[in-house]
């Protein structure tokens, strides 16, 4: 633990009359009662949230919003990335119709990605669209998911195939919430810290090599972390909110990633952040050998990304993988691909990741064959 | 039938960057082919419709498209209200992506108020959006739920409570569709064209009244008589697309038909477009005993809607209605309701309909006492 004292940062999201702010401190979800209570008049509260939150933090928050006399309903379902479903998107419908929310009341998403993703979904659609706040307590859930209105659930036919743009109407990211988050599950999350890193701020790459202990103590450092990541998140989501463009950046790694997911049954063989973290070196591994990126970043990337506990080889998977073949296809059907050539991020190093639209299969393949 | 040559009518409906047009024409599913290949140039089609407009349209749009070599898709479900619901809008969407229709790919709904309801939905959803053209062949459709970008689902908890604003690309309402429409909801459907000229345009409603029997028979007045509701119907959109204010207008005569509407179970006894006839002369009766409108208004409006074959009293509805209090509760739980007083549209005579946010409950509770 830090000993120093750890400051609130507060990012600014300005998408016009969908304008939001992204508080990260210590005791976002105490500060919430008052928060609400100015920004939001009136409005009754739904909170959504997995068993393990509702154990972890759901106290937290149901005392901050009585102390401020805020009436709320709460609705809880089950904890994983299987809950981002048909099903559990009609529970969450209902429970919010069912206990009475209207147009104006607000419901808030207290969880990691799958609950903001599941939750302001749901929030999307009822009476055609009600306000959500983000109270992400997973550090990819406030670092990547909860900013950018990207919500939605998975479908038989792939993941977030069903969804919705859905700003929030503010996020509260708080850092106390990280100490109950399963060391894993923060070491995942710290992957997309590294990407903002990857793809367009060499320095901010270079600062998170020089803190890296601090970070993973907590305290100021690791709130300074994630409100850097959050701005540049913000950045990109602003730049190209639809994602109709460079918004792909942010895909850095996850073609591979997505491919090794799939490959390994979205299960707790591979975290969706630790393929990321595999996806980011082979990206980079990938561009050395196509003489784009000098090949002393990939190892320095592996270096950061293994003190931090993260995975960066396809032999640190554990388990059996599917031969190259499969791999293609999963790559194939990603979404980021278009009409027979692959699109792929790549980059010219640290800090210079690009969009590249006509990548050749069969050097994916082989270089995927070689990394074996 | 008329013997004139029906013309074409075309109203743009400005919406910036989503901007639209409606096509009006005897032979608009024909023209498809043709127009969608030119709006659209390299996307493939999914074709939404249902059991009964399957055997009665989707042979001529099948063929329209394969005339101008578009690929198409066909997912078809039942008819009937009961099928804007969570299971079949799960089955479109499955049925998009199993047809691996991609972002830039366009949804057709071919049918009534149902299916556009229902598909528009599900493209709004699908990849979190994909666009969609509306092919309406119920008079409804064409003149009302085709136009303005609502879509959704029923919720056990209540009608349309699940959905979101997702305008579409282009509108082609054919007249001769109209000729395999049951002439009941053809009568429905009216009731929502009378309601444009008792909202804002006496005009209309007094050509209406002159013009009954020409549209009746089909032809240029008919065709007339669609495209002055289709503008209608777009100026209010235009003015509030997501129904903050003005647009509540068009729910006319909705808060009494929907009360109605919910009493006889959402069954054939009373189709949508009956409870609307029956609810806007209760909306002018109702105005007139408050010394509102003119009394004489309200014979006129039950003349000219009972020669189109609508029903205009309580007593035409076949069967027992429950006790006042329970029409009462239904009306208190209409969305259109906020906090204790009732909100209404009432109206000054034809033409003349307004907002009222602070109905007396008791007020309308006695009147529809003596009504029965
Ligand atoms: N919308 C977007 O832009 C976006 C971006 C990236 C990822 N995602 C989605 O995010 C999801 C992954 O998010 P995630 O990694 O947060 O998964 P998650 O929500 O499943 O959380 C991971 C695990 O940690 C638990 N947990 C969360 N916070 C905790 C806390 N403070 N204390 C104790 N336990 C806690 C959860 O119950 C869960 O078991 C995926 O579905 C992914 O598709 C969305
Ligand atoms: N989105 C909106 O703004 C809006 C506005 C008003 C109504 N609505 C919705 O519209 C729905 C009612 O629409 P509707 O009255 O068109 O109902 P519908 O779609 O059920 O159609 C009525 C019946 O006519 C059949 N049919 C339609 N066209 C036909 C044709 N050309 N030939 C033969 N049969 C045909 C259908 O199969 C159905 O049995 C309701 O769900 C209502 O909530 C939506
Ligand atoms: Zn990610
Ligand atoms: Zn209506």
């Amino acid at each position: 633990m830090s000993l120093q004292p750890t400051p609130s940062h507060t990012v600014h999201v300005p998408l016009g009359d969908r304008a939001y702010d992204i508080v990260i401190a210590p005791d976002a979800i105490d500060q919430a009662g008052t928060r609400l209570a100015g920004l939001f008049p009136g409005a009754r509260f739904g909170i959504v949230t997995d068993v393990n939150v509702a154990e972890a933090q759901l106290p937290r928050l149901v005392a901050s919003l009585d102390a401020a006399g805020l009436s709320h309903a709460e609705i809880i379902v089950p904890a994983g990335e299987s809950t981002k479903s048909w099903m559990h998107l009609q529970d969450v419908v209902d429970g919010i119709l069912g206990a009475r929310l209207e147009r104006n009341d607000i419901l808030i998403a207290l969880g990691g990605g799958v609950i903001g993703d599941l939750a302001g979904f749901a929030a999307s659609i009822v009476r055609r669209g009600m306000d959500f706040v983000q109270v992400p307590t997973s550090l990819l859930a406030q670092v990547d998911s909860s900013v950018g209105g990207k919500t939605g659930i998975n479908s038989v036919h792939g993941k977030n195939l069903v969804g919705a743009f859905h700003q929030p109407r503010l996020v509260l990211a708080d850092l106390s919430a990280l100490d109950t988050l399963p060391p894993r599950q923060f070491a995942a999350g710290y992957a997309e810290v590294v990407k903002y890193g990857l793809i367009g701020d060499q320095n901010f790459f270079f600062w998170l090599e020089a803190n890296a202990s601090e970070i993973g103590a907590g305290g100021p450092a690791r709130a300074e972390a994630i409100a850097r990541a959050c701005a540049a998140k913000a950045r990109v989501v602003v730049a190209d909110e639809k994602e109709t463009g460079e918004r792909a950046l942010l895909n850095l790694g996850h073609t591979f990633g997505h491919a090794l997911e799939k490959a390994t049954g979205y299960s707790d063989r591979l975290l969706h952040g630790e393929g990321v973290a595999i996806g980011m070196v082979l990206a980079h591994k990938f561009s050395a050998r196509l003489g784009l990126a000098p090949s002393q970043d990939t190892g320095r990337i592996e270096a950061h990304l293994k003190i931090a506990g993260l995975p960066t080889t396809l032999a640190d998977i554990p388990g059996e993988l599917p031969p190259t073949p499969v791999l293609m296809d999963a790559i194939a059907q990603d979404k980021k691909v278009s009409r027979g050539a692959l699109t792929f991020i790549l980059t010219r190093g640290i800090g210079g990741a690009f969009i590249e639209k006509n990548v050749d299969p069969t050097a994916v393949s082989g270089f995927l064959e070689d990394m074996r």
